[in-house]
């Protein structure tokens, strides 16, 4: 029997006997809007961690690190723990979501060169997005560990973007998560899934992501399933 | 008569035989909360121009340049005339207002360093937080442009609040805005004054600004007259 460390709304986190190494098992739950809309979903875990290990695997094979060890099981993977930094990393392609929102610019306008944008991971404050002067007053990391996350974030974007044009899915934007390992240095973490991802199908528009469930647009797993048939 | 060329909510700008050559008139009236609380309260305009006045010859005299010309009248200043650049550049020296709702920051924490933010000026959106990324996206200024926005602002900082600290007050955060002249250089522009900044006062704590309306807790032709008081 391993610990359970930690229970998130998507993932739980365990353990394991190798120190330094963790078993993340994913969760069927879909949560939207801070936690408001809520739903169990059958077939999401396994899908998500089908897809995110992929992620993690073809970024390894393009020189991007991060935690991933393993896929272990269909609902399971070992990932190296770090200290998860508590900031949303997210970059955009086309304009969509909160990007509209805050910006009035057009839902789906091709951006000509990616927004970066970092949000404060605290639900209670609605994870606000935060500039660079807001993470220093915050000391959430150092202004060369934000230069870091750009950068990595940039690219992983450079490697993805590609990856899925190739498939005929539109990258639109993504949330990561990075974390301080035990010697300090940053690594991807998290997951890249169509929980933290917005992917347009290009013949349809369709989404092929968690919009599918915040809007009730559609079947949510039927998206996944086929995001995942284009990675394999 | 001369045209008039723009009603705000605290100016109006009129035309002069001058070529590049405006006429600024200071209005009584006070607004919050993005025109949701309004009144007209006599004597602010006049205290208001009295005290913008003053900080923009301060601001001179330490080499820092604006739109600042003259005071021709109680209520009017005669300034250079420039394209407003769509951004609220806000400085931070003391945690207050929407820094501690967007970081649960305590009220009354001196910050390290100042931070510095940009907001989009657009009523309809709320006048929303942007970065660097969104600011390139929107086109608002350049990459370059921002550079100098950051470092004007943090300059204008530099001599206020050595200034107001020789006179019992803490220049707690500020608004600024700038403009592009005919020739395309960056110049300060608008107003600094109780309306755009937080003071407070360093024996009793008491706001000298705006907030005295904001939060109806004083007099606020007091408060303002208090603050030019200590100017002159
Ligand atoms: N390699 C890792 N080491 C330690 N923690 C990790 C690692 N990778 C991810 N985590 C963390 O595991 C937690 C569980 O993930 P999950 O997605 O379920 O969380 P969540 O509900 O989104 O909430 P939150 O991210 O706000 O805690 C998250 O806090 C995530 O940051
Ligand atoms: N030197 C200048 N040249 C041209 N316009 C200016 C100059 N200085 C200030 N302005 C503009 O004059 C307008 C009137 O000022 P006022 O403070 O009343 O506007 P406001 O109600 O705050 O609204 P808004 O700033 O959203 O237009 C503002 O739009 C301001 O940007
Ligand atoms: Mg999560
Ligand atoms: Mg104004």
């Amino acid at each position: 029997m391993s610990v359970m460390l930690y229970e998130g709304k998507a993932k739980r986190i365990y353990e394991t006997d190798e120190p330094g190494v963790l078993r993340v098992v994913y969760k069927d739950d879909a949560t939207a809007f801070n936690g408001e809309k809520k739903e169990v979903l059958q077939g999401k875990g396994k899908l998500n961690n089908e897809i995110s290990s992929r992620l993690f695997q073809q970024l390894k094979a393009h020189g991007v690190d991060s935690h991933f060890v393993s896929q272990v099981s269909e609902l399971e993977q070992l990932v190296r723990s770090v200290d998860i930094i508590p900031l949303e990393v997210v970059v955009r392609n086309i304009a969509c979501g909160s990007l509209v929102k805050r910006t009035g610019m057009e839902r789906g306008t091709k951006l000509a060169a990616p927004i970066v944008e970092f949000y404060y991971k605290d639900d209670a404050l609605g994870d606000p997005l935060v500039n660079r002067s807001h993470i220093q007053a915050m000391h959430l990391a150092e202004e060369a560990e934000v230069n870091q996350l750009q950068e990595k974030a940039l690219r992983v974007n450079e490697v993805l973007v590609p990856y899925f044009a190739e498939r005929g899915v539109d990258l639109v934007d993504f949330k990561l998560e990075f974390g301080r390992t035990a010697e300090g240095t940053i690594l991807l973490a998290d997951e890249i899934s169509p929980d933290t991802c917005r992917f347009w199908d290009q013949a349809s528009g369709e989404s092929l992501d968690k919009d599918l469930f915040r809007f009730s647009s559609g079947n949510l797993q039927e998206g996944y399933a086929q995001l995942l048939e284009r990675l394999t």
